[in-house]
């Protein structure tokens, strides 16, 4: 019992490094930038509140488990900014070896269960998976309308790229969420003096 | 539709203050002390790998949902050191407010639900708010273990203060990680030096 207990905290201290890892995107007020694991609560918040556009086959307790678990790997992998260019295959050999290590400190009996639900979001192929992921594109655009630009300043990218970048990937899992960003972003570089 | 989004996501912003809200206790690296939006990811974290320490009566799910909302009346109210002295009514009614404000963005239809989920948590009478309330006083003790007195230090308390305050608390719904952290703590404070 204490060996199993053992296991399982040094996997939840392990995790507590996740308060580390800063991504691109700032707070809504703009004063530094968030961290992964406060933008992993974040996402599950946004699933509690926004379950009603998911569609019917998606299951919101697996989607909130998989945005609790998602970033995890970043401990290992760092995180890789959306408007980064980044050798694709590269992130995943070093995602799927920070897994292993990580998912690995777990008891033998719930380390593979909890790893194959993250690997079920990476692959973004079932509606669970597609609807976090949707989520998870979203919400980097709603952090940056409030903030006045955030990461869209940073990395200096139109409004096109955007819609490219995230468009497609928000619009496979949540349509009316990308219909409902589209039109807010268009409306903040409208506004944005040119030249 | 769009007033809908517009209303959800005002709460979703309005949410992110929860990152700049800091707690007494610190990551466990000692770097910094952590805010209640990454503290409420790292619980929806232990509720997944320690749900197996809940009884055959707690909905998981339900407590993941209340772990989500638990501290959201902060934003607001501040957060309440475990250790410090407080006016638990004034705190209470603080408390309540933030509720009325912070949930009061969502629309109608949803405002009063998650709310209902918080008070549940809040009142600490059924199963699964009871395992909720035990992972929220479980948590900090394994913080404080891994960086090395965190909050013990800074308030100077003793392991028969810690039992009192948090002991009791973690055992109603979680009696198995109370034992666990109980013997932890104890051999934590028999390797201090004493004065």
């Amino acid at each position: 019992m204490t060996a199993r207990l053992d296991a399982q905290i040094a996997f939840l201290n392990e995790a507590d490094r996740l308060k580390s890892i800063v991504r691109a995107t700032t707070l809504t007020d703009g004063s530094r930038y968030e961290n992964s694991a406060e933008h992993s609560w974040h996402l599950t918040l946004y699933a509690l509140v926004l379950a009603d556009q998911a569609g019917p086959d998606v299951d919101i307790t697996r989607v909130i488990q998989m945005l609790i678990l998602h970033d995890l790997v970043e401990i290992d992998a760092g995180d890789t900014p959306i408007f980064d260019e980044v050798d694709a295959a590269a992130v995943a050999r070093a995602e799927a070896a920070a897994a292993t290590r990580i998912f690995g400190l777990l008891p033998e009996d719930q380390g593979p269960a909890l790893r194959a639900i993250w690997e079920e979001f990476e692959a973004a192929q079932t509606p669970d998976a597609q609807f976090a992921k949707s989520l998870d594109r979203f919400q980097p655009p709603m952090q940056n309308l409030a903030s006045g630009g955030g990461s869209w300043t940073d990395y200096n990218v139109s409004e096109d790229r955007i819609a490219a970048r995230v468009g497609a990937k928000i619009a496979i899992g949540a349509p009316r969420l990308w219909d409902y960003a589209r039109a807010r972003i268009a409306a903040f570089f409208a506004n944005i003096p040119k030249g």
